[in-house]
């Protein structure tokens, strides 16, 4: 049977975009998501679970409402449920995020449809995306779901 | 308030021994554990949850009954629950594992006392640990805990 490990860096090179992270794994109710991000993403937290940062490339921020945190590749940080904290990149920051499935970005979990495992990622979330970013400080409700990657005759 | 990230270069220089997983971060009921590994392990499969596997430094190979999976630095594994595997590493492979909180590394859940965040990791688990990798084709049942870093100081 051909068995295949997951390399983040040939996952990366699969997409562009920012602040759009994909599925690239699942571990029992669990999703590795990577993303790209750069600048600031909105307060928020999640009630429900932590959240973890794995950093592969570059430096994260993480704003709390009492402080802050540096990870830079090669450190991890895990914000306590009900957290509420900020994302930050000076410059391109590529992450591996692990959360459970359905968990949104922004905190605002219940809404999202559950995201399969799917070959490419062709969707239309860039727009969406790009308008969000855009209305993310005045729009409370406005959230984002990831998308999965998932090479053909991968075993994940 | 003073937040750290989790450092895994510097956690690895914290200790020498191989094949004993240390606790870095928990996330739900889950635990981060790095481990340095040299070497064959014994063939066992978790039946309650899937393991995920990823690789900081060095090469592992991940053998399963019907093949195997390399998996180098920067790249991650996920093995699912109850298939039979046995990691191995020619060289010293410096490793980030994903597992619930009371997985035994082989397989055997059920036994462990449940450990908890501690500072330091003075224990007696050396010796142990040489007898059962002696042992560990012959005796079924030899099982090992993974003990606990934390630096003071550390939010995790």
């Amino acid at each position: 049977m051909g068995y295949e490990a997951i390399n983040f860096s040939k996952k990366f090179k699969l997409f562009n975009e920012q602040w759009e992270p994909k599925v690239v794994a699942e571990m029992n109710d669990y999703q590795f998501k990577i993303v790209k991000l750069e600048g600031d993403f909105i307060w928020h937290d999640h009630n429900n679970t932590d959240e973890t940062f794995i950093v592969l490339e570059g430096v994260l921020r993480i704003d709390f409402r009492d402080g802050a945190v540096r990870v830079a590749a090669g450190e991890m940080f895990v914000v306590p449920k009900g957290v509420e904290h900020k994302p930050y990149a000076e410059q391109e920051v590529k992450l591996l995020l692990i959360e459970p499935r359905g968990v949104l970005n922004t905190g605002h979990e219940g809404v999202v449809v559950q995201p399969r495992m799917m070959s490419g990622f062709g969707d239309s979330q860039g727009l969406f995306m790009a308008l969000l970013r855009r209305a993310a400080q005045l729009c409370r409700n406005s959230t984002y779901r990831s998308v999965q990657i998932c090479e053909s005759g991968s075993d994940h």
